[in-house]
Order: structure tokens, then sequence, then C-alpha cells
């Protein structure tokens, strides 16, 4: 497409064909993605399959039970909704089960608090740990400690999460519940309890993926809820020595395998050639996960949906990919990456759908800097939609985001998050907090971005490769 | 105090005195009660109470080891505060033990859903009671159901409870809570579930008051959080056969000693005559009770204060009667009614504060329909604290509402309580639900109300029996 019919297109949308240069494919290529739009705001389908997945499989933490009627479900849906091609593709993932959690204050002020075991977490022994609690008001302030000055304490990261659209308060704390627990055993710590990384005040606290590492103890870690967090605070205000006790059962049971489950509208000219839009068919185990990533699997399978029946498909294939064990370290997006390596110079761009059901705002690319321009124009259809046109800066969503290494060029939708961290990770990630008017949009961009590509004439390699 | 001098006296509130026929005490004392406003909207107190109540008790259930604990605080407290004198008087309260509950969907859709005991409910058998439910959208429903149409069910009521300014949502919904559980057993249910009586979307239960009856068999009883009572719908949209396990551990264990706690300014000149102004010291288990009722103990405890500090004390005595067990059935209003029998002839008026932390923008009163208009002119200068003169049919708060069939009269000072159903009742009760503001004008009301009725000269009596 020439840039200098960029203006001229974008016109095209809201009225008639002015002597553009433009092809006749590229005005029927809009054409089609408009009503895809137009289609994708009166389909109720991407919020049925997010109540569907809530309702009959519920929560489905990767590597339970509850995962494989999950991987049921989705086989079910996709053939059921007529994909071209439904299959899965097994995923090595680790079983954790998340037992039951309690803290208690001892002193000065006994009483009980909400916490709940962070994902991958060691259990306390039988009678919990009893130790007093060092604050910190950051994960660095918590590597800065002198060592050994956390022998026989309980570690707090107190670190408040930001509240913004695009989430980046997220960014800023999430390292104190990944890297917490090593940062304190290093120290000396018993255990780590932290500010739940989340942005409400209510009672529940947010689990999440934790890691350890070989050569460091391996100790409990929880998260406290907001109003537990403050509670504490209170407490040491009035007394700095305040023991807790906390009693933890988690348990890890080796691996299992779970699957990534595919569904294709197989391209009608060029089929080798794919775009990928995806979203993770796991979940937390506390709520249903309807936010975190019902509502992803909603939107990308409601978006193949629509393309899958247009009466003539577009060129490349569209890939719609439900990945595995998303929450316990993209485990399913790495798998992909690996299984697929060889076709990945195949691969014309993916996407991932994992904000929740804010309304897209924006869409970033990750292109061949030549090529970001020309693609813009091509996603112009998407602004009627209420997509701005973004940066050429994406990372293309938690499962897709170790493409780009490899050469595949990505995008990401950007979701308005302003409300994304009060609930996610937490039981209250239930079909309530779903609004189906932005989850139409959502589809909306979708269906629109995924058409778009696959129609795409537009070269978008090489990339830059992230650092 | 002369009706053709209230809209004078109005205008005294903003100006000077033009020639009224108001007497010296009158223009003193409303000149006093705009000071106590502003005072009482320069200081902190109330919510350092609620923080001090919250932090350093926290969960404090009647009948419980943290029940004693709040008594000694609110005698240390009232003490340390200089109330002229500070007693507390014995309540006989039931102890009742929440353990532990959990539901788990069987079929057709297997999954937890959050619930909570209701307060004084019986367990269940070990292993749970394990029956399908049935479904009534009203406790009328429930109650028009065939006898024996529940024989081996689990009854769930589900019932909504709408969001109102006043409340009026909870008078609705509430019997389904309290009476639901002899009306199931009466149609042969093993168990009730109701969706919480809470206006909020929290996967959190509201927890409350149940009753049993002696003739009915006592079957356990559970709120089930409106996230999941919805869930329950969903599921029976599609298979009217859900079968639930049931299992619950409350115990009750008798009755014990709890205390009213009070505080007294002694009137300078009418000392045997009271103004009482209240507000219950237990809450519910789960949360901290800062709404429910910190909030309310912060309120008028330090209205009191700031007429203690007065340097001339109002005629009548002032009474802080912080009650017990208000929670399990208004027990320790119904022990102080019981226990001043003989005195209820020197009560002026009573009112209670227990309805959380919003602005209050109304007074109503119980007094003689002869009194009404006096005693509005005489609350006049609260209206600068935006509270509206409003009508002659207050019950005066829970702990109080016994007192209006024995003659005497009673205040409401209606709050703004569109958000108080939110996180009644729940874990979600705690101290960053406080407006620290919005409290400081309760305080300036309670100071204002309690002052100028100390002062008063309206004969308020007799007034109209309560049915």
């Amino acid at each position: 497409m020439r840039n200098t019919c960029r203006t001229l297109l974008i016109g095209l949308l809201f009225g008639s064909l002015m002597g553009c240069e433009s092809t006749q494919s590229e005005s029927k290529n809009i054409q089609i993605s408009q009503q895809l739009q137009q289609q994708a705001l009166r389909s109720n389908l991407a919020y049925d399959l997010v109540e569907s997945l809530t309702v009959e499989v519920g929560p489905r933490l990767a590597g339970s039970e509850k995962d494989l009627i999950a991987v049921k479900w989705a086989e079910d849906k996709l053939n059921s909704l007529g994909f071209d091609r439904v299959y899965k593709e097994p995923v090595e993932v680790p079983v954790w089960d998340r037992g039951s959690a309690k803290a208690t204050v001892i002193s000065p002020y006994p009483q009980g608090l909400v916490i709940t075991a962070l994902g991958g977490s060691v259990a306390t022994p039988a009678d919990g740990i009893t130790a007093p609690i060092v604050r910190f008001e950051t994960l660095s302030d918590l590597k800065a400690a002198p060592e050994g000055s956390l022998n026989g304490k309980i570690a707090f990261i107190d670190h408040k999460t930001e509240r913004h659209t695009t989430g980046k308060g997220y960014g800023k704390t999430v390292g104190g519940r990944s890297r917490g627990a090593v940062a304190a055993a290093t120290k000396g710590a018993l255990a780590i309890v932290i500010r739940s990384i989340g942005t409400d005040h209510d009672r529940m606290a947010h689990t999440g993926m934790m890691r350890y590492q070989d050569d460091v103890q391996r100790i409990p870690a929880a998260a406290l809820s907001s109003p537990d967090a403050d509670q504490l605070n209170l407490m040491l205000k009035r007394d700095q020595n305040v023991v807790l006790n906390l009693k933890m059962t988690p348990q890890s049971h080796g691996y299992t395998t779970s699957y990534n489950v595919i569904a294709e509208i197989i391209g009608s000219s060029k089929p080798d050639e794919i775009v990928l839009i995806g979203a993770h068919l796991d979940s937390w185990d506390e709520g249903t996960g309807a936010l975190d990533d019902g509502a992803g699997v909603g939107i990308v399978t409601a978006a193949g949906k629509l393309i899958q029946d247009l009466p003539q498909k577009p060129a490349r294939t569209i890939r719609v990919v439900l990945y595995a064990a998303e929450e316990l370290g993209l485990i399913g997006g790495k798998a992909y990456a690996k299984a697929h390596k060889d076709e990945l110079n195949k691969h014309y761009i993916a996407a991932e759908s994992d904000f929740g059901a804010g309304l897209i705002y924006r869409i970033d690319y990750r292109v061949a800097e030549q090529a970001f321009e020309d693609v813009l124009t091509l996603s112009a259809p998407m602004i009627s939609n209420g997509v701005a046109m973004g940066s050429n800066t994406a990372s293309g969503g938690p499962d897709v985001s170790m493409l780009p290494k490899q050469g595949v060029p990505v995008a990401s939708l950007r979701q308005d998050g302003r409300d994304y961290f009060d609930y996610h990770h937490t039981p209250n990630d239930t079909l309530d907090k779903v609004n189906s008017e932005s989850l139409k949009q959502n589809v909306a961009a979708y269906a629109q971005f995924a058409y778009l590509m696959a129609q795409s004439e537009v070269e978008l390699r090489p990339i830059e490769v992230a650092k």
C-alpha cells in the first residue's frame, strides 16, 4: 500500500472512494473489515463463551483436574464453532496445590489476617512459623538489608501498586512477588509476606507466581490483602515488635501434561503463513478466571469465528491459540515457540489478549521500521472502533512476548486496565466483572486486526530484535 | 422557645441577633452549638478512636474473648478522655463460634463457592449435607412452597438487595436471612443458603443473625456471595439439578457475660435527666467492625468528649452508651432498657449511630406532635452542617428502638448509606472504608444534637407510642 494514499484511505472509511490509487482489493479489505466490526458489535458470542467457561468449568489452575476439563471445553467449543482445523499440543506443566493459608498476629494485637499463598510457594511446618516481621517499602529496600539481618524474621514488602490505565503500576511492584522470597531468604528470613500486587481495597489477597533459586533456601511466600497490609502498618506504628504466625499447606506434585488448544481458519492463498491471535486458557484457582483470561479466550475465539464465517477466507491462515499455563510462567507460550520453531519464519504477526475486558484504545506494533507507517495505514479501519494508532514498541502480550526475539512481528491491542488489578488473581475475578459491551468492542478490534493482517501486502520483517 | 422566633433564630445562625425575642440563653445555646460544630470539624478524635479499636482490638464478636478486650478498651478510652463518670453494666450474651463453612457444587459443574455461616447457625454433619438446591426468588415464595416439597433439599433464597441512600433495600431482604431457616425447615429442607443481604459484587458473603424456633428443626444456614449466587443461577439455567455439598462447623457454647460500657457528662442543673447517644461496641467476627459499628463508637464518644470539655456543662446529663451484642439481637439495648426501667421516664431523648460513616443529611424525631416544630427550631443550628430537618417518624436506631414504646422520645440522624451494604457484615468492613472527613461531620451533628437537647426547654412527651 502506498503511503501517499493513507489519508484518502482513512477518508474512505467515512465516505466514498475519491479517485484514490488504492486497488480494488484494498478497498474490499476495508469494506470487509468494517463489516466484521459491525457484526462483532452486534454479537454476544464472546460473552457467551466467557460465561460458559466460567460457569461450566470455573477455576482451572494449570496442572489441575479442572485444567483438563477446560482443555476439553475448548476443543468442544472450537469444534462446534466450525473452525477449519482444531487440535491440541502437549505442554508439560507443574502441579501445585494451594492448600490453606492462615496468618495470625500473635502480638501485640492478636487477630487474623487475610492472606493467600503465592503460586509455587512451599508450605510452612505444620505448626506454622512464628516470628517478628520486618517491613520494607520495596524489594530494592529488602535487597539493601544487611546480610543476616532477617535471621529468624518474616520479611514484609509493603509496596503499593499504583492505578494506571496502562497497568504500568503492576510492573513496578510485581518483582516483590516473583523475586521477594529469594531476596528475603538470602538475608536469612524464615518466610515472606507481601502487600498484594493490586489496586483495590478489598479484603482479598492477590496470588500470582513466585520463583525460587536453586542455591537459595526455599521459604514460604504469601500475599496480604491491602487492608491487612494497612493493619500491619498501623500495628508497627504502635509497636515495632509485631509477631506473626504463618501456617500454609501448599504442595507441589511434580509435572503433568496440559495442552495448548488451537483453531485455524485456513488461508485461501497463503495457507502456510500465519496470523496468530491468542489468549490463555488456564486461570488461577481462587476466582473463575473471567477477566484473566476468560475474556481473552472469548475475544479471540469470537473474532476468529467471524472470519471463519466469511464467504471468502483471507489469504493467510489465522491461528487462534489458547495457551496452557500462562499463569505458571508463560509455559504454554514457550512450548508453542519451541514446537513451532521451524515455522516461526512463517508467522506474519502475533498478538495476545490477556488484560481483561476493558475497551481497546490503541494498537501498538513491533514491525520493521520501514513498514510501520504502512501497517498503521492498513489498520486505519480500526479507528472507527475507538482504536488509535500507536507506537512501534509492542511486546504482543505474555505468551507471544518471546516471539520478537525470533523475528516474529507482534501487535499489542492496548486495553483500558484501570480496574484490572482490582480483581486480578483474586477470588473476585468472576463473570460479573466482565462488561459485555466492551467485550464486543474487543472482538471487533481483533477481528479487524486479524483480517487486515491476513490480507496485508506489507512486508513486516525484519523487526528490530528486542534486547 | 416560641415558634414566632424560628425564622429569626435561623437567621441568627448566619448573622447577628436582630431584636429577636429569644432569650439570651437561647442565643448562647446556638453559639455554643456552632462552636461545637466547628471544633468537631477540626478534630480527628473519632477517626483515631475507630483506628484504635479496629487495630488494637479488631474483630470483637459478642461473647468472644475479643469482646471482653473491647470492653476493657472502651473503659480505658472513656476514662482517659476524662468523662465525669465511666461504668459498665453486665449483659448476658450467647457464645457462638463461626468455625468453617465450605460449599461445593458436586454436579453438574464441580467447583467451590464462597459462603459464610449465618450467625447462630448450627453445624452440618461432619461429612456435610449433599442435596439438590431449590431456588426461590424471595422468602415469601419459599413460604408459599407446598408442605414437604423441600424434603431432602437445600433451599436457596436468591433475593437481591437494592441500593438506596436510606438503606431501605436491606429491610426488604433481611427477612430471608433471619427467618429463612425456619421457613425452609417447615417445608422439609435440610439446609438453607441465601444470596447475601448486600449490595456489592464482591466475592465475600455477608453474615448476620438468624433465628430458630423451638418447635421447628434447626437446619444449617449460610449466605453466598453475590457472584456465587449468580453462579448458581447460571448453573440452574443450564440444568435444574444442581447438587451442593455444604460443610459447616459453627458451635454454640451457652452464655457468658458481656457489658454495656457507659460514660457520662453530668448535667449542671438537671443531672437526673438524660440525653442518650449510643453506638454498639461489638462487631461481627470476619471484618474489624470499622463501619459497623466502630464508626458509631468513634462518633458518639468524640461528640461526648467535646461537650465534656466545655467550660460549662449543659443542664441535662449526656450519657454515651456503648452497647453490647447488638449484632446478636439488640441484646445490649434490651438489657439497658430493662436495667434502667425506672429511669426511662427521665430519658429526655435517645439516638444511636449505627449506619457507618456516611454524611448525615437529615434528622428525624419521634416526639410529641405539639413539640415537633419547636424541636426542629431548636435543631436549626445543625442545618449549617448539612443536616436537613426531617419527619416525626424516627425509630432512633437499633439499640434504642425499644425505648419509644416506653415513652422515650428518640431521634434518627440519617446517614448516607448507599455503600453501607457493600461492606456490612463482611471481612471487608475495615478501616480503609471509613472516610475521616464524613466522620467529622457526624461528630459535629451528634455534638450539636446532644448539647441542644441537654439545654432544651421543649417538653417532648408524651410521644405517640409506636405500634
